[in-house]
């Protein structure tokens, strides 16, 4: 479900690594930046102005008590309005050639957006190739998505599906096998080999995990083992434990056929 | 630094898992729970009643308008008020017998509750031993970090020192290895060996990193690696993905070692 509290942040996003990010890498969202006078003299609200110079978009500098309405957030002095992120084609996605074998992560209920943006951020760092999300009944994203996958949303292509169940009946289409995540899986998480496939890896809600339907389409349910009469790891953790042993493997394997 | 919008929020907790995890784990702490009259009819808040009244604390139900005071947290309707977390003793740790090797987590700047909470989760969740925080210049654990760790605060001890340095000339002195992590260490956290050894991993904090004195007391420094041109984990993802990389290294090296 949507969080009402950020419904109404869509438009902007906030803070300087954000800002810089998005300049960086999809300036044609930005449509005007505004920065309080208190921040001039600040190395990286220099580096903004220079790529908002360079970028042709208009910036303009405004008194410290302007930036009060933008309070509830941690904004630096700094705000930039921008046009909404652009989903990625789904079939546009499958139709594409890739290099090697693709990775793509599903989410299936994820609520929080502060867990969406680890996420997404994670999936980024990790060379992974789509995300994709439903539109209901998970976040969407927005500029509090954004902030928290510190710009990461400008470097994955991110897809947006009214199924899960049919996005994922097509990936198996497309040659992917179906990993899913939950807590009751059969094997450990490190004891699949995820090497010489393409997958989708799904990770479920904070409170409800995969839906019964998704992990019955899925080939191999795995769980993260857990050490102690404590069974509760924050979602954008748990994806991180799996998504970088994923890549622990590929980079193993391609080291033994390098030799 | 602390953060200073969290400060007054030290002595409740809130919200139906963080205090069923208190009532289960830590009872002595809780002083009293309020209950919102609207969520009565409510399966856990009504395990959380049966566990208050087995543990003889007092409980009182209060009209929902009571509760507008505590809107800026999501409450479900259930506050408790608790005494602040014991912090165990470093040298009581130290001395204590361990069956196996030992494993510490070390935060050294870390900034968001959150983050300090998610990792607190990975830490118990994965069986770590104890987590280390300085006294100053790193959040403390006050009732935003205990709801986000899912009340893993109760099932993990955690040490604070006035030194992180001076803890980890200790941790030297008591036959630990000391690994840093950093984004220009020397090798990828899955290419070093957490097998047959106590050892302490030091996690920087989300702007700084760990810092150089830090750094230059480790035995080895790892690096996450990167595979787009984006180089930002959150600092909760990267510790999970080499706590967990250290976990399933230790249960290979068992199953190996039984055959």
């Amino acid at each position: 479900m949507q969080n009402k509290n950020t419904e109404n942040k869509k438009d902007y996003i906030y803070g300087k690594n954000a800002v810089t990010e998005a300049l960086l890498n999809a300036p044609q969202r930005i449509n005007k930046i505004i920065i309080s006078k208190s921040a001039i003299n600040d190395n990286k609200i220099n580096e903004i102005i220079n790529l908002a110079k360079k970028n042709s978009i208009v910036f303009q500098f405004l008194p410290k008590e302007h930036f009060s309405q933008y309070a509830e957030v941690s904004n630096q002095g700094i705000v930039a309005f921008v046009s909404p992120i652009a989903y990625c084609d789904f079939y546009d996605f499958l139709t594409k050639k890739k290099n090697g074998y693709s990775r793509v992560i599903i989410l299936d209920g994820i609520e929080d957006p502060h867990n969406l943006g680890a996420i997404i951020r994670t999936s980024a760092c990790a060379g992974f190739d789509a995300l994709i999300i439903p539109s209901r009944r998970n976040a969407q994203v927005n500029s509090t998505v954004e902030k928290t996958s510190a710009g990461a949303v400008n470097h994955i292509p991110i897809i947006q599906v009214n199924s899960l169940s049919n996005a994922i009946d097509k990936l198996k289409d497309n040659d992917y096998w179906i990993i899913a995540a939950d807590a009751h899986g059969k094997d450990n998480y490190f004891d699949i080999n995820y090497t010489d496939m393409n997958f989708a890896l799904i990770m479920g809600g904070e409170e409800t995990g995969v839906s019964q339907n998704n992990l019955k389409k899925s080939d191999f349910v795995v769980k993260i083992p857990m050490l102690r009469n404590f069974n509760s790891l924050n979602v954008s953790n748990a994806a991180c434990a799996i998504i970088y042993e994923s890549l622990r493997q590929d980079i193993f394997h391609m080291r033994k056929n390098k030799n």
